[in-house]
C-alpha cells in the first residue's frame, strides 16, 4: 500500500475495525507527517491544541533553537502542529517532539506513536501501563498455538488425517501448508478448547504419526545439527544440482561449525572424480545423475573431507537438460555414515528453483533419518 | 490479510477505489467460495441466476456426473451457485464451471476469474478483447521505466547526486533502495517527460559513473556468468563464511554449468589445508580469517578446481567468534584469475544473514571487476 493520504485513511480504517490499532510515525512537525489529521478524519474527532501539551513541546524546541541558533518563530508553527491532537486523546507521554497519544473510541483502542525507535520503545512501555490498555488485554487471552510438522507424507493425507478426526472448529483452528514437501501444521487453540484440541491433535496424529519429525518451529537444518551435536558426529555435503545450497542452509545456523566440516560443489564431471573420487567407470557407465554416482559423492564426501556422514545431491534442476530417460527434475540423494547409507531417488515437478528446494530439504531429511532410524 | 468474508469485501472494496479490479479464485461450488456473493455486497448489485450461463454449467456437469456414475440433482445447487452473477455483469466466458465476469461501474472495472491457471489464463485472454477493457487499456500508458544499478557507493551519495542534478518530479519519480550493498534506482517516466528524464539521468550518473555497473535488472550473478562466457573463462569458488551461497547464487541461473565448474565450502581449517591447499603455515601466522588465507584460498581453487578464475571468501558471520582485532562482520575476499588477483575486506554492521548475504554479494562484484577492469 502506498501512502498517500487517502491510501492512509483506508489503512486507519481497516484497523480501527480491530480492538487495537496501533500505529507509528508520521507525527513530525511538518504537513506532510498527517498521522493525526487523518486519525481524526477516520473516527470522525475535531482536533484541537492541547496547551499544556504545547507547553512541553515548547519548552522542548527552545533548547534546540537556542543549540542552533534560529529564531524560536521558525519552530513555532510545528510546535502547534505537533500539539494538536484528536479531541479526547489522551496524551500518553512525550520523549521528543511528537507525543504518544491514545484515543479510546467505541470498540476499538488507537494508539498512536511517534517513529524513531529510542522514542517509540519507552512510549509504548507507558502505553501498556495506561488504565485503557490495561482493561484491553485484561479481556485478550492469546491463543494456544500448538506445531506439527510432517516430512515423507503428501498434503492431502494430512488434510484427510485431520478431516477424519473431526476437522478443526469448536475453538480449535488448524491451518496447514505444504513448504518445499514439508507439511507445517499449526493449531490454534482458543482459551478453554484445550481438551478438545488434546483429543483432535491424537487422534489426528494417530495415523501419520511415522512422518511426524518435529513439534518445534525449527528448521530442518537446525534439527539435523542437534542431532549430530548429541551424537558427536560430522557432516559434510556433496552437491551437484542444489550448488551449495544444502550447505547454505546449514550455515545458516550460528554454531554449524562444531558439526559442519564443509563441502564441494561438485558441477562438473571432473570436480566429482577430483575433489571426491567418483569413479571415472561409474560416471561413464551411469552417468552424473544416478544412485550409483550418488552414492559415491556421499563416500568421496565422508573419505575426502574427513567427516563422519556425507550427504549428496545430484539431480537435473533444469530447465534444460532432461531426456525421457532422466527427466527435469530427477534428483538422487544418499546420505552415508559408519554403518551404513541411505538413498533416495524422485521427480520434483517444477521450475529450477523449487527443484533445487525441495532437493536441499529432502537431502537434509535423509541425513535426519539416517541418524534416527533404528 | 485474512480470508474471513468481512476481509474479503474490505479488499474488494479498497480494489474498487481504483481503475481495474482483478479477482481470481472463490468461484466453486460450495458457499464458501464467496467472491461473487461479496463482490455483488460490495458493489450494491443485485444478485441474478444467468439461465444460458446455468444451461452452460449443467451441461458440463452432467458429463462430470455420469463419469463419477453420480446423480445429477448432487450438483444442481453447486450450478445454480456457479451462475449466479452480480446484475449487470459481463459473462466472459468459462472453461469449467466457473465464469470469468466483467462488471462495468462507475470509475471501476471489476473482473473475476476462475483460481485454476489453466482456466485462469484463457480467461484473462478472452477478458483483454471484451470491449470495455479495450476502452480501458486505451487510456492507460505505462510509465517507462529505466533500470541503474550501482555498486560500490553509499545510498546517501546516490541521494545525493540525485538531488543535486535536480531530483525527481514533473513526471519523472525515482526510488532508490539498497540491496546487500547495491544501489538500485529506477526512474518512472511519464508520457511527455522523457526529455527530462534524459537530462536528469546525465546529470545524476555522471558523477557517479564509475560505480554504475549495470541498466538491467540482472542479478549480478547472471552478469557475472555472462561476461565470463563471453571471455570464455570458467570459474570455482572457495568458501568459508558464505558457506556455499557464492555457489548457490550461480547455480541458481540456469546454464551456469558452462562457466561455473564448482566449488569448495571449507568450513573447517583442515578443509581449508586439504581440500585447497592452503599451507598451514599461513593459517597458524595469520588466520583463517585473513588476507593472506584468502589469497591462498582463492589460488587454491583455481589451482585444485581447475578453473580460470578462483574467488574466496573467508570472515566472521557472528554472532559470535569475535575479537577486538577481529570482529564480527570482518570479512576478506580474494579474486584470482591468470593475470593477477583483486582483493578486498570490510565489516559488516548486522546479523549473521546480513554479513553472509553482502559478503557473497560483494564476492560476485570483485570477480566482476577482475575480468572487467582494464
Amino acid at each position: 500500500m502506498g501512502d498517500t493520504p487517502a491510501e492512509i485513511e483506508q489503512a486507519l480504517r481497516a484497523g480501527l475495525e480491530r480492538d487495537l490499532l496501533v500505529v507509528s510515525g508520521g507525527l513530525g512537525p511538518t504537513h506532510d507527517d498527517r498521522t493525526v489529521e487523518l486519525l481524526a478524519r477516520a473516527t470522525a474527532c475535531e482536533l484541537r491544541v492541547d496547551e499544556d501539551l504545547e507547553t512541553r513541546i515548547e519548552a522542548r524546541s527552545r533548547t534546540v533553537a537556542e543549540r542552533m541558533k534560529r529564531p524560536y518563530a521558525d519552530f513555532e508553527p510545528g510546535v502547534r502542529k505537533q500539539a494538536t491532537v484528536p479531541d479526547g486523546a489522551l496524551v500518553v507521554g512525550l520523549e521528543g517532539t511528537a507525543p504518544a497519544l491514545l484515543l479510546e473510541l467505541d470498540g476499538c483502542i488507537a494508539v498512536v506513536l511517534p517513529g524513531p525507535p529510542r522514542e517509540l520503545q519507552p512510549l509504548w512501555q507507558a502505553t501498556l501501563e495506561t488504565e485503557p490498555m490495561g482493561r484491553l488485554l485484561a479481556r485478550a487471552a492469546a491463543p494456544e498455538r500448538r506445531v506439527l510438522r510432517f516430512y515423507g507424507v503428501s498434503e492431502s493425507s494430512v488434510a484427510s488425517a485431520l478431516a477424519a478426526a473431526g476437522g478443526d472448529g469448536d475453538g480449535v483452528e488448524a491451518t496447514i501448508c505444504a513448504r518445499d514437501s514439508e507439511i507445517h501444521v499449526d493449531l490454534f487453540v482458543d482459551p478453554g478448547a484445550e481438551e478438545r484440541a488434546h483429543a483432535l491433535e491424537d487422534a489426528f496424529v494417530a495415523p501419520i504419526a511415522g512422518y511426524l519429525y518435529s513439534r518445534s518451529e525449527a528448521a530442518v537444518e537446525e534439527l539435523v545439527l542437534e542431532l549430530f551435536r548429541q551424537r558427536r558426529l560430522t557432516l559434510a555435503t556433496a552437491e551437484s544440482c542444489t550448488g551449495g545450497l544444502v550447505s547454505t542452509r546449514l550455515t545458516s545456523v550460528p554454531g554449524s561449525s562444531d558439526v559442519f566440516v564443509g563441502g564441494v560443489v561438485a558441477y562438473s564431471n571432473d570436480l566429482k572424480t577430483g575433489a571426491l573420487g567418483v569413479p571415472d567407470e561409474i560416471l561413464s557407465a551411469h552417468g552424473a545423475v544416478s544412485a550409483e554416482t550418488a552414492s559415491a559423492m556421499a563416500q568421496g564426501a565422508r573419505m575426502r573431507l574427513r567427516a563422519d556422514v556425507g550427504v549428496s545431491v545430484t539431480g537435473i534442476a533444469g530447465p534444460g537438460g532432461g531426456t525421457a530417460e532422466k527427466p527435469v527434475g530427477l534428483v538422487y540423494l544418499c546420505a552415508a555414515g559408519p554403518s551404513g547409507q541411505m538413498a533416495r531417488d524422485f521427480v520434483v515437478t517444477g521450475d529450477r528453483e523449487t527443484v533445487r528446494a525441495r532437493a536441499a530439504v529432502a537431502a537434509l531429511h535423509l541425513v535426519r533419518l539416517l541418524v534416527t532410524e533404528p
